[in-house]
């Protein structure tokens, strides 16, 4: 039974036809299976943007869905090419981390795709990728892609710590379209974020800000993160991924 | 009878995974119901955006089509989330307007969505529109999904006005990415529209304007466009949205 | 049958609802046929840009795909209409060369779409080019959309000359989105290329250059890029389209 969809993540950009390729390989090496656009718009050669954003997505599409990940600095390099099989979905993409987000369940397993002479040295979405992920999506069993891979490449988030003071320290993971800073911390009970100089106290809500006030909430996968009603609250404390952002817990 | 589509308008930007999960939670309740992308760049917070584009393309779809609009600013706060039968079409968003131009028809009803309250605060594209969009895709009738709304908040496009010497004042609604000023101004014989302290002529087509020249056009949604032959007429101008626009006939 | 896919490139940008109102005219008038975006960033009005990203994916889709491409400053004028079949796969856009890539083939065959009185003057990719394109993918034969053209428009990429000294003097095609100055030039045989004032030696793939350093590649079309490890050798060299770029072999 063909997969009920393949995914597309990559860096690429829609400026031109890269993106076009991979989709007429996939189109003709696996007809009639939907191909779901991702993102085009990671950060050029950021493995860290596209591991967040697999994470977000990867367990929430249908079992037999391929996602295909293509964020790859390191193309041409001896860096290897995986395929993964995890809780029943699929991922094809470098061996570079981003596709830890589903390395770490209990029944992930990895193997090596073969590269070819032939293949060109700067297209693996197109030669090395997008073929596989036709394959997995048309039914092949991963085994039959290469060789099992034993260690694949993972990469955590990085995780917050407790001070002896009962604060936690964490950081900022990322900055989301509106400025919020996403950052590593999970709280469960009232409190402060302290950032960039300042200080956002815990809301329920967007909602429940003042107009221009810094805030924290709890966002939807669980993490803090802090916004400023109708501003951007990264460019306004002037912090980035890694900053350091410290929970302090009321009274 | 699934839907032929389900189409999908938001404001997050596509450079992390927001839009991602959305499709993995349409792909998973709605197997087999095609998901095609509007926009994901409407500007960020623009409701006023938001609005113009669906009324592009809502009815443009075949009947049974479900339109998820998601570009939400009140989200965390009491502003209500819809769903919107209207001429066949089924569109599912929050309700501050965005969905305006399917409820002045004359068959159109509204159905206020219930949020739970385990619901995410930050994210009811996932959580609640999402959701609402795939039943509606697989077939579920729109009253089943809540309570009848009576008043939904619609937005009209403001309207030009006739002044006594016969001039028409309206104003620009938009910038398109060509730089044409989009006005509010209907005309229906030769005349000369005054904006940004400049004359423009109206002509048939783009391709009557000499090289840089500033000409009016009839526009493809019927309405009175300022462009410059190749340049951007907006910044040339100085004008953006709301800025006046004076249509005077000729003679 | 229907076809496999109706593929989309535009220089519409997605801030608005253009692309969703050609969208909506091909999900109603092609029922069930996927539509697949290649591209709505093509730079506003560049046919080279668009030529080049059509070279890139028209035959890579199977046979009786349809390209949609619609990249054209000229609308409203007496640019004339065109629909092409040309190895199986079918495109239809402006008269302007941007469907350059598929009018070069043995069996390319085109016909110009009338285009009616009543046809928005701004707007024919949603009025002409889009149901020309639902038409074909129901399997209308090319013969009934309109009369043979005999001389499309038809655009060659320039190409390289070899000096009597044995350079080879070619040009910068286009920077892609990571700084990659892609040229016209195709070598078989060690040397480097000269460009912007500086040398760029011909390495097999990306990871043999030192951080910083300029190298040339041979590039997923067979041309010889100038990339700089770690940078973005455009900005870097100061060069962009149209740029010269020489070769000289080793030795």
């Amino acid at each position: 039974m063909p997969a009920p969809a393949i995914t597309l993540l990559t860096d690429f950009g829609t400026a031109d036809g890269y993106v076009a390729e991979v989709k007429g390989v996939l189109c003709t090496r696996a007809p009639g299976v939907p191909l779901l656009d991702m993102s085009h718009d990671i950060p050029a050669q950021d493995i860290t943007a596209a591991r967040l954003a697999v994470a977000r997505y990867w367990r929430r599409f249908p079992v037999g869905t391929v996602h295909l990940v293509v964020v790859d600095p390191g193309v041409g390099t001896t860096r290897g090419a995986l395929a993964v099989e995890s809780e029943g979905r699929f991922l094809v993409g470098p061996d570079n981390g981003v596709l830890s987000p589903a390395l770490f369940t209990l029944d992930a397993h990895a193997v090596h795709l073969a590269v070819g002479p032939l293949v060109s040295a700067t297209f693996h979405g197109r030669d090395v990728f997008g073929p596989a992920a036709a394959q997995l999506a048309l039914g092949a069993p991963l085994d039959l892609l290469g060789e099992r891979c034993l260690e694949p490449v993972r990469l955590r988030t990085p995780q917050p710590h407790r001070a002896p003071d009962g604060t936690v320290h964490g950081e900022v993971l990322t900055i989301d379209r509106f400025g919020n800073a996403v950052t590593n911390l999970v709280v469960r009970e009232p409190g402060t974020v302290h950032i960039g100089g300042q200080e956002a106290r815990l809301v329920r809500t967007y909602g429940d800000a003042a107009p221009g006030e810094l805030v924290a909430v709890i966002g939807s996968s669980g993490l803090v993160e802090v916004a400023r009603r109708d501003g951007h609250a990264a460019e306004w404390l002037g912090v980035g991924r890694g900053h350091r952002a410290i929970w302090s817990p009321n009274g």
